[in-house]
């Protein structure tokens, strides 16, 4: 486990010393993502996560550059009392097309909403995000669980390297898709997805122990301005940061919900990867993602059709198929503040 | 209107009647089907529909192949009092590929579940389909409603006949696709839809007064035994003939909700195109039908990410521009049988 570096990670650090004092195993994970706003609370939610081994972070384009999004990575994890935590510089460009500039209407130019982070002393690993996905999967083979917060193309990466990578990771969870709920790039597909989606279509293709969190769940799981309010009051550097970090994407929000908030989105998938969070409903169901031209590109697109019935012929784990979140109950927003407010 | 040709259809004409001895004006209403367990239902609605003035029907491929549709459709406009209603054979193929044998392990391979229907001693009319509701949108322009029940082959033919047809047609109103719930012949798509995506993104594109009504309310507007067995009950021939019909139905739904069951399709398009039933969430938005060959083939493709604060947004009228129902309150299948029990 990491070094406690300061006093403000010190709740974190007891959290996982504890578990491991009463002689819980600690869950090996690795991460990959596109550090941005709701990656930054993903990651504070995984520091402060009991029994939480973060073995790694992969950076990869996405919500911003896949360089801009690791420098992030390395500043957090230094925040969080977590500097010794890997961080490997991935993919730039998508797999068959390049990479354009990201959402910076929703995540600001830097993927910090404009607000700066303390950089920290950490540098990159030198190792790609790929390679120590694959690395880290033999590492801890069968153990392994994979949190994907951003587009797919550094898991696709990794099944190039090794496409036994399905066998030896225990579970991938992925924040991405969207089942029945509207698209938010397109009408039908998600930004993760859409912004890869010949990735995508691999990394369900090739057999995972998959968990899709998409917009069917991350859309009604909320941070009201009264959660952003209280994280600023907190007053310590990482609750502070994340509550100013926060403001300018509420203020995208509030053009979807006529009020400024947030979504969820990949905080969410994160609770789910480290098993806080249950979905209500989530069948294991055929996937295919949409790689055309046409205008479906980017869907993921879930058999959904046993919805009538509580899905009666749901398929075992393999390729093309994967549980997909469609209900999550309760209320999230306040299990992650309650969560932050330890940091 | 028809004459009354028996005894059983004198209530359906009552009605008519009283409607046209109050001025209320009747509607001028041209139905385009492939006649088919729910077609059934719809043209029997229409037939018991006070103030409706059904002009011509057209039969398509879809179901079952157009003769065969066009035949059902002439014994039971028969059977429902309208022998004076023309009926207008139209295609065969669909846009781009052949018709290739439609659903029989849902309609029945003669489209009414095995169940022979009293043959009429009506015949075709011997104009095309196409320019049946040409001809029709011309004669009543600007009053003509449209419904159209199966695959929108003929629909997009009329428009090849007359590009105008938008503006001369009131109100076109489709049983087709499926929004955010799941498709029935794909995960994505609807099969009226998918029978022929190139003619309905014609249709979309055309610039039509369209309201969709897809799978995201038909799904949920059902026909139980209980209903089946009042039809039956009633013994008139019209309702002993559709209580027989729907049994056929009623199986091939049962794999869909466990229990012997209908959906109620295109009587529910037929009740929205008269009025009866007007959806309680049915934002006009941008739609566009996928005809690639990918997995999203005969997709309707709403953009419906307006859903979560009221659509303030939403077009006017105008190409690529439909009214898509979401939500339907109340019991229509109570509704229907109700109306069903006048014949």
């Amino acid at each position: 486990m990491p070094e406690v570096p300061d006093a403000q990670t010190v709740q974190t650090t007891q959290s996982v010393q504890t578990t491991q004092n009463t002689e819980t195993r600690s869950v090996p994970l690795f991460l990959d993502c596109d550090t941005g706003v709701d990656d930054a609370l993903a990651i504070a939610w995984l520091a402060a996560a009991p029994g939480v081994d973060l073995v790694g972070v992969g950076a990869v384009s996405g919500n911003i550059a896949a360089a801009t999004g690791a420098r992030n990575t390395l500043d957090l994890l230094a925040m969080l009392g977590l500097p010794d935590v890997p961080v490997h510089l991935g993919a730039h460009d998508f797999l068959d097309h390049p990479f354009t500039g990201g959402a910076p209407h929703v995540h600001g130019a830097d993927g910090t909403g404009g607000v700066p982070l303390p950089r920290a002393a950490t540098e990159l690993s030198g190792v790609h995000a790929a390679q120590a996905l694959v690395d880290a999967a033999h590492e801890h083979a069968g153990e392994l669980r994979v949190l994907a917060i951003g587009p797919l193309t550094n898991v696709a990466l990794a099944l190039e390297i090794d496409p036994d990578l399905p066998r030896l990771v225990r579970e991938l969870t992925i924040m991405g898709g969207a089942a029945m709920a509207p698209g938010n790039v397109t009408p039908v597909a998600e930004a993760n997805i859409h912004n890869d989606p010949l990735a995508a279509a691999r990394v369900v293709e090739a057999g995972f122990d998959l968990m899709v969190i998409g917009l069917d769940v991350t859309m009604h799981q909320r941070f009201e301005e009264e959660h952003r309010q209280a994280l600023l009051a907190a007053g310590t550097p990482v609750t502070r940061v994340l509550g100013e970090v926060l403001e300018f994407y509420y203020a995208f929000y509030a053009q979807r919900f006529g009020r400024p908030c947030s979504v969820l989105h990949d905080p969410l998938a994160a609770a789910v990867a480290t098993g806080d969070v249950v979905p209500s409903l989530a069948p294991r169901v055929p996937v295919v993602v949409d790689s055309t031209e046409g205008p479906g590109r980017g869907q993921t697109i879930a058999d959904l059709r046993g919805l009538y019935h509580g899905f009666p012929d749901s398929p075992p784990v393999g390729p093309g198929v994967a549980r997909v979140a469609l209900e999550i109950d309760g209320d999230f927003g306040a299990v992650l503040l309650e969560r932050l407010l330890t940091l």
